[in-house]
């Protein structure tokens, strides 16, 4: 049996460790994994978020080496991380994602990509068109995440729209938004971010510089003030979409929120197909957010990079 | 010039006093007040809610008694609280109730109906139909919130409803949606409460015999872990529809609200025109909500039976 280096979080520590490669399960195909990326969740796993215990990584590239239907045996993947029971009473209404039973790709249940191997459902796998890079590839699943907005609300061609924060998520976001025809601008506290998105052409800001209200809000700081932020940028009737997942908020002003009759949606994981449509017919400057590339073997050099403030995309380069 | 009786809150103190007859504007009638009715809003505003200084009340059935176009003259009437500038951003949108400058009828910047005599624009004015008697027309103000949840959302036949809170607001909220033909259900604490709308077959239970979850719930507690609670009785990608204003909610953990997609709807007043219309075509047991109807003279001992836990609605017989 072989053994494979992987990067594992156990008992409140991060190690790189020799394991047996996975056996993939009847439905399952093997993946090696040829490059990932850091997420903050990661960092947040290592933190003890969600009490996970394993293979840790979630955003990645890889190529098949097993498939038991043999469809996509040799093909560039990337992977949904959801990983659904497909019986329960949300999964029969095709509601995978909120399956009662979720396991999450290096998240919850499940080992992850930050290792030689990994394995998924095939049912989660989607094949990467050639002209996508490896280094491109690997921000489809947080792309994802932005095309889930215009998956959840409808946004109008006459609305303004903020996205709120210039992280990653925000940056790539305002990105996709912007791709759509969206009419929207990125507010964030750092220009050397926000100038990665202005070269699109997509107008940014300071938060000071703000003076006026916005029909659609976009709030992924990742911090406890933001949805109060938000709040108070957002127009009367305008909506809130919630992207920071933080379990103890500021104090929230609930009467200003009925009075105006705002609304707040939490939106999370997007559909990969239509993000993969996207990287494929526009240039997005992904080589602009990408901090460094290391092996398995540099982790401690990965991870301590990717908790810099200013680090946009830490990436492994795995096989 | 005539005086008038109306009740006041001045300096933190409410009292009866003596006011001169008020004057309308070019654009507004003058009405005869019939009834009123005590709102939670009144009580909170004799807290020193929203800094309030004038003639307290909204909800009421009165009888024009001048009219400038002469086309409400006699009429009896009901009318919207919110009145508007009719000249901001919001307001040439059509958004009259989001109104930048917004005055609100014994609430804020405007006198109110606990008074022989109340003005209001000739737009804020619905006539109530004959059928309808002055007992139910007092109730037209709270049940268009009822209302506007459905102006709000999209609510499916196929879809399960939970209102939460069996105050007044979740009351007539239930009985509303009832009426339209939603699957709704209300949760509340109040056997004698939840026994008058039982009695028109919408189904009740207290928070402990709550066994599933529901695509839709209707925040009506008036409590400051409503939201919380909410969030824990709502399915994933569901929706809460958030009438509850309070200031200072219990911490909540939006980190779910993320994860499930769930989304919250700031809800306020609603439109009177189908209101009516519901009332005019439906028996609602308004007559089992009414806990006492008194003078405005004996407005002490209102006030101290509206402040009941156990109370519903006061009623003020003016005219």
């Amino acid at each position: 049996m072989k053994f494979l280096n992987a990067l594992v979080y156990k008992n409140k520590q991060l190690n790189l460790m020799e394991l047996p490669k996975p056996k993939p399960k009847e439905d399952e195909v093997l993946i090696k994994v040829l490059m990932a990326g850091i997420c903050n969740t990661d960092l947040e796993i290592t933190q003890g978020y969600l009490g996970f215990s394993g293979i840790i990584g979630h955003e990645f590239v890889g190529e098949v080496v097993h498939d038991p239907l043999r469809e996509f045996k040799g093909k560039r993947v990337v992977g949904s991380i959801n990983i659904s029971c497909n019986k329960c009473e949300y999964c029969q209404r095709g509601m995978y994602k909120h399956c009662k039973n979720l396991n999450q790709l290096g998240i919850r249940g499940s080992d992850g990509v930050f290792a030689e191997f990994t394995t998924l459902p095939r049912k989660n796998i989607h094949v990467v068109p050639e002209c996508i890079a490896n280094q491109e590839a690997v921000f489809v699943e947080p792309m994802a995440a932005g095309v889930e907005i215009a998956e959840q609300i409808h946004i109008k061609p006459s609305e303004e729209v903020v996205v709120q924060g210039d992280g990653k998520l925000g940056l790539v976001t305002s990105m996709v938004l912007w791709t759509m025809g969206v009419n929207v601008r990125l507010i964030g506290k750092h220009q050397e971010k926000m100038d990665i998105v202005e070269e699109l052409g997509i107008p940014t800001c300071f938060p000071k510089e703000v003076e006026s209200k916005y029909e659609i809000i976009i709030e992924c700081t990742g911090s406890s003030d933001g949805l109060n932020i938000a709040q108070s940028l957002v127009k009367p009737t305008g909506t809130i979409v919630a992207k920071t997942t933080i379990k103890d908020m500021d104090s929230f002003d609930l009467s200003k929120l009925v009075v105006n009759e705002i609304s707040i949606i939490g939106s999370r994981c997007g559909p990969f197909e239509p993000t993969l449509r996207f990287i494929e017919n526009n240039k997005f400057p992904f080589e602009k957010m990408i901090d460094g590339i290391y092996s398995l073997e540099e982790w401690e050099k990965a991870f301590k990079s990717a908790k810099h403030k200013e680090t946009l995309k830490v990436l492994f380069q795995i096989s």
